[in-house]
């Protein structure tokens, strides 16, 4: 992490979800994509692939948060009408809160364009200190959402980390320690 | 189910739920409206009438689609403000998967004609291999919701059904197996 | 509560969920101008105002609901991204019925508004005879999200009071009885 800059950039992962172990072409897309779309923003630390399976999601997920310390995960894939489709299932399990703003302003903006917008399954959470945004699979359907969701991305890290405002530790604690079940 | 031909129409299924035992004027309309709007598309191959009532909602759906095999479930009525509106609640027992861009999109067309819209407590859900969405009561809100979300409807089906893509079987038996609670 | 009239107006609490013990200028207006916003429609029977804190915020929500007959809560403060902010999940906790229309509408108008609005974790719920809402904490915003509800808030408290249409005694008492699980 050498030259991150942590006063003005925070740290993302993105994690592509697929229904073959190998990456297909498209999907090939997406990384390098995001990268460009959160260059003025944020770092991408990490990029993987997972096969459509909650365990791996989660895994991923977990993984990417506590080891890696995102304060961003964008998946892509997974979240259609295929039987295959359980990323936005494996989002919500490691959901410590939910912050369904983006999910449903993606999903309003691509029904404005396409009825079958309406077919995202897309959730967005929050796992600890990490904020979970479930995208597209397709590099257009990411552009088009991501252009609808990144004006809010800069503040919600902020605040995520308790940059602003005053946050009293003990609140924090009991939070952590009382509210979210056990998994 | 002679001529039923499913290579090109899928199968529905209407659900009225009625706070009485007899089936009013209004109710009697919504089925063959519906019948009449899915024509093109779909063959209804059951309507059926329910009480407000969660465990003959929740019997209904389920035998609906494991016993019938509908790939859509169109309920009408109990999703207002009524102490015994409880459809979104039995519809939300059985669902096996979230599917919210139906119910927000019919909540944000409904609500764009009247403040009113905001009152749906509508849910979309997938059940194993149906999609179940709650509509409205009257014919006149069946009509709106209907126009909103029918242009995705056919996609939704083929996908659920795994024909767009390949779905590997053991994926498949690993959710219905793995992830589902019992209940 | 002499000079309530009973026919014409329903009863409204304001909870204040706020980060310090002492209640800070900007939570101070948010009290006044709800009973403003109200005035045509309902009287305000408790201003309270409660920490950051699950158990401090529930116990004011069962208390405004079960002691004090509140047809409408209204929460302000405590929806956003901070680690602190826990209102919509204590809402939740007391939820016994999902109303999510509310909620979404609010974030769709203050999306349209500001992109920030998409930070907005507000949810809307009924628990038991009362309709909860989350509002934003900034007396701008709250003015801003009860416009877009208000237009449909007499109509949800009519219907659940049960007094648009017939309730069935029995039907009632099954759901208490048998839906809501222990908390």
């Amino acid at each position: 992490m050498t030259g991150f800059d942590e006063t003005r950039r925070f740290k993302a992962c993105v994690l592509i979800v697929s229904d073959s172990r190998s990456i297909g072409a498209t999907e090939e897309r997406v990384g390098p994509l995001l990268r460009d779309l959160l260059e003025p923003m944020a770092e991408i630390i990490k990029i993987d692939v997972v096969p459509d399976n909650m365990a791996s999601i989660t895994r991923a997920l977990i993984s990417m948060s506590l080891n890696l310390g995102a304060d961003l995960i964008l998946t892509s894939g997974g979240t259609g009408f295929s039987p295959r489709d359980v990323t936005p299932e494996a989002t919500m399990m490691v959901s410590t809160k939910m912050a369904p703003g983006f999910a449903e302003e993606m999903r309003r903006v691509s029904t404005s364009i396409t009825p079958h917008g309406m077919l995202s399954r897309a959730v967005s959470v929050i796992y600890e200190k990490t904020l979970i945004i479930n995208m597209p699979g397709s590099p257009k359907a990411v552009r088009e959402c991501f252009d609808a969701i990144s004006p809010a991305l800069p503040h919600a890290i902020e605040t995520l980390r308790g940059e602003s405002g005053s946050e009293p530790e003990d609140h924090r604690h009991r939070f952590d320690k009382g509210i979210v079940p056990d998994r």
